[in-house]
């Protein structure tokens, strides 16, 4: 299939690579062109804006992007996707940002003939690596069918959401969840400890009990519970504090447009704020339990 | 095997049962007569005061309590359990209290010649009337040992947490991250079927992504989406929102003892009491979720 | 002088008023016929657009609009101000927005050659009626200067915040710290009645103790102490719970940008949102002690 | 007047002496011989025990103690001073202590025909030795005036909170108010300049505003905006952060009794444990802005 990809950064990379190696035939753009030579390498075709993607008569065109603006500006802008794109070319954008911006370039999309997905990921750079990515989908039944066997290449759960914008709401929930969880598991672990527990034993029980969660068994962030997770050498690799603060603030801030409530969510943002003002937003997010614990 | 048992309330009453069912000779006590009765049906003998069970000629005495007070109480009183008991006699105490206060009892039981354990439970009454609680114990390993069998009539899992105190250490530190994961997962719930998302489908992708937990797979706060949860039957039955609200008070005490931060845990203590204010403290601690959705 | 004047609502249109009084010649826009009918009766002459206000020949324009999405249509739109007013004319933004907006639409007038003055109030309606609002003004001093004695026929207190942006800065923070104190003096207050204390011998101790502030003051939110406050009729009038919470928001929304923890900040802003989901944010902004006192 | 003085520590020692100064006979008990010789060197009579104290024929005894655990030992000891104390004896306590107990030592002497007052003070030390503390009074009216003389020799402000315990109530409410408003400060600073403004101008503008408390006008924690605040010294001298860590937990723990939620309140306390373990206990509280400031 030819693909159109743009955005080749630390997930989009690899991303697209995974692609080619299915065989598909892909027509990339990124401003870096270090990034570039290495889909050149792989077989790819180097165009020279997301425009001549749009009109390089492909089937699919995927976008992996940092932000909604970057986004925005590559569907919306003058000389954008959406202003030099055909009819019935799919559309899908795995770039994290908040429901309502995804909605509304889906919209426009719609608006001229293009079906469009927001399929966000999960599983780091690890998992786009790996070709093992979660992608949460939101988007028309129909169009989900169409993207599932391109999804495929390049993560193992692909899962539809619901309508459109659904991805993005499935991402903010489950990271704001999971920032919660993992300073609770912070704390637990810490009071723990601080009153003569072994980690060890602590985390055992933890993760028999209610208390279990996927930041107690599988990222637990005290120093050698588990020997392959980040806290075990020194919170390298892994999901990146600063970067669970942007999905953290993408969650409260859709929480405010529709005047929810989200208490815990909230402090959860402070605290990694907190956190990356002391200079560690570049550790892993369990590192959060040096906030703690002072010897950690 | 000849065992004491005082306070048989909610918890204390089917646990006695259990240890009854299983062949023990039970010599028991509770300011209620029509507890007390329930036990004598089923074949104990019925004593007039702690001290009078701890002159029975046990080999094991069991209490189930509310509180410290009372462990005190009937632990350390002028004519209390220590005053009477006779020397290598087994205690046990499974009432729910802050460690500082179990250290205390079983250090004075140690220094008059009887082993003591701390051995707090979860499982709630269901688990108690079934025989399947969580025993979480702390005391020296042999003392564990000579328990185990006796414990096992009450529990399917019995688990050893180290020193005297340890078992209510781990119960604290559990119950602290279970009433912030809750109310996370009571976050995420909402914010995501505020945005738009069916409730059952955001279940599945929390469930099967990282921000699983036992709240958002066992007893999901939102209705319907667990047939049997207590979500889908008006929050009734379960683990109480004010109960909930005792352990988290029990955490946030026990960590400024030891100076320790707990700052999710503080908030969710006082997001619960902000609940029972509202006079929601009888309902399931999963209610919490009403501060969220005002339809719900 | 010739002043322009764009958007009559619940502040603006009292403030024209004030300045028609005070001998200016007005020439005003909104989108309601009844605003603008109240000023023409004063003598203001009615404009049917911002772009026809831009060019009446006037030598200051103010504007007073709900947002930064207005405050930028008004001023960057295709017919907007900038594309239609002449070069040196004084722009006065009066509008309570983020600072990053406020100096974005500054920095494109003066790009052009119009210099312009961020200059958000406070004084609530009240205050805009009486001509004693507080004008917290961004910009330069010699433009600050020229804006005074058009700001003093508004208001009773001008204050110069330093460059562009700084007035919007100055209103922010000092609305965040307001929220802040209400709630702290809702909890206090709460807590000591709660305990025991004659809430007007309570709040007497606080006014003159460490913990006096505005909120314990001028709008103590418990009903009874202060007679003509709102919280003694009810919590009509004042300052809106739900302007109190749109404020927070901008503050919560500024820190973020400049990656700034405001931890109290968030957690007031997410209180004001749980008592708008009440159904409370009509109420007076002290009237968020309902949180903490059931039959208040 | 004879008068016993029990605590002669960092507030005891220089309020004992003002009463010294003020012509009073003093019996005086410290654990301290150095605290004692200060006080004989200054006129007082040194006594071996609180018995001897409440034997020494007195009018009054007055007691300034680190913590209730202390005040209930001294009062209720097997050798105190209800023990010991002759009938209408008027017992005053200056400690700071949970207004629980605080009611139940005045109850316990009320029994014995020994009116007693609690007495907590603000001012610090400073306001100790200047006698220029505010005494915060808790018991009966006539109690409360012939207490009002001997009070005065060490304040200036003498209020009546009302009945027993109610001095205790305010000092704890008006401290976790105070704790909350400097937290609200030090954010509301530390957004302003993060986002462009100076210091001295933006505390100008919170002084002159509805954001106006005391922490922002004498306690201002930004250093260079008060020339003689702690602030400006480095954080030297004035109230520790670990006091205000101790009061707030007072104040939790005294609203947890009472089932009253105080949200701000815990997470102020939380905080300041936080800023606690960080090593900056012994820095006055305005310190708690480096919290937000990496600089500061």
């Amino acid at each position: 299939m030819n693909i159109g990809f743009i955005g080749l950064g630390n997930m989009g990379g690899p991303m697209a690579l995974n692609l080619a190696k299915a065989g598909h035939r892909l027509h990339v753009f990124d401003l870096s062109q270090l990034a570039v030579a290495q889909l050149v390498e792989a077989g790819a075709r180097s165009l020279d804006s997301p425009a001549a993607v749009a009109r390089a008569g492909v089937e699919v065109i995927i976008s992996m992007l940092p932000a909604a603006q970057h986004v925005k500006s590559v569907y919306l802008g003058e000389d954008g996707l959406l202003a030099n794109v055909p009819k019935g070319v799919l559309l899908i954008d795995s770039s994290t940002i908040d429901p309502h911006s995804a909605r509304e370039v889906a919209a426009a999309a719609s608006k001229q003939g293009n079906p469009m997905l927001d399929a966000p990921v999960s599983g780091g750079t690890g998992g786009a690596a790996a070709g093992t990515l979660t992608f949460m989908v939101g988007g028309a039944a129909a169009d989900f069918d169409r993207a599932h066997p391109v999804l495929s290449a390049m993560g193992r759960n692909i899962v539809h959401c619901g309508d459109s914008g659904n991805g993005q709401v499935a991402k903010v929930a489950n990271n704001m969840l999971l920032g919660i969880s993992m300073i609770g598991v912070a704390e637990a672990m810490s009071l723990g400890v601080s009153l003569g527990m072994d980690a060890k034993t602590l985390a055992g029980i933890l993760n028999t009990s209610s208390g279990r969660c996927w930041s107690s068994e599988i990222n637990n962030p005290y120093p050698g519970v588990l020997e392959n997770a980040p806290a075990s050498r020194g919170y390298s690799g892994g999901f990146g504090s600063d970067l669970m603060l942007k999905d953290l603030g993408l969650a409260t801030e859709a929480a405010k447009q529709i005047r929810q409530p989200v208490i815990l969510g909230a402090l959860a943002q402070q605290l990694y704020q907190s956190f990356s003002l002391q200079g560690h937003g570049g550790l892993d997010f369990s590192a959060i339990i040096k906030l703690y614990q002072k010897d950690l």
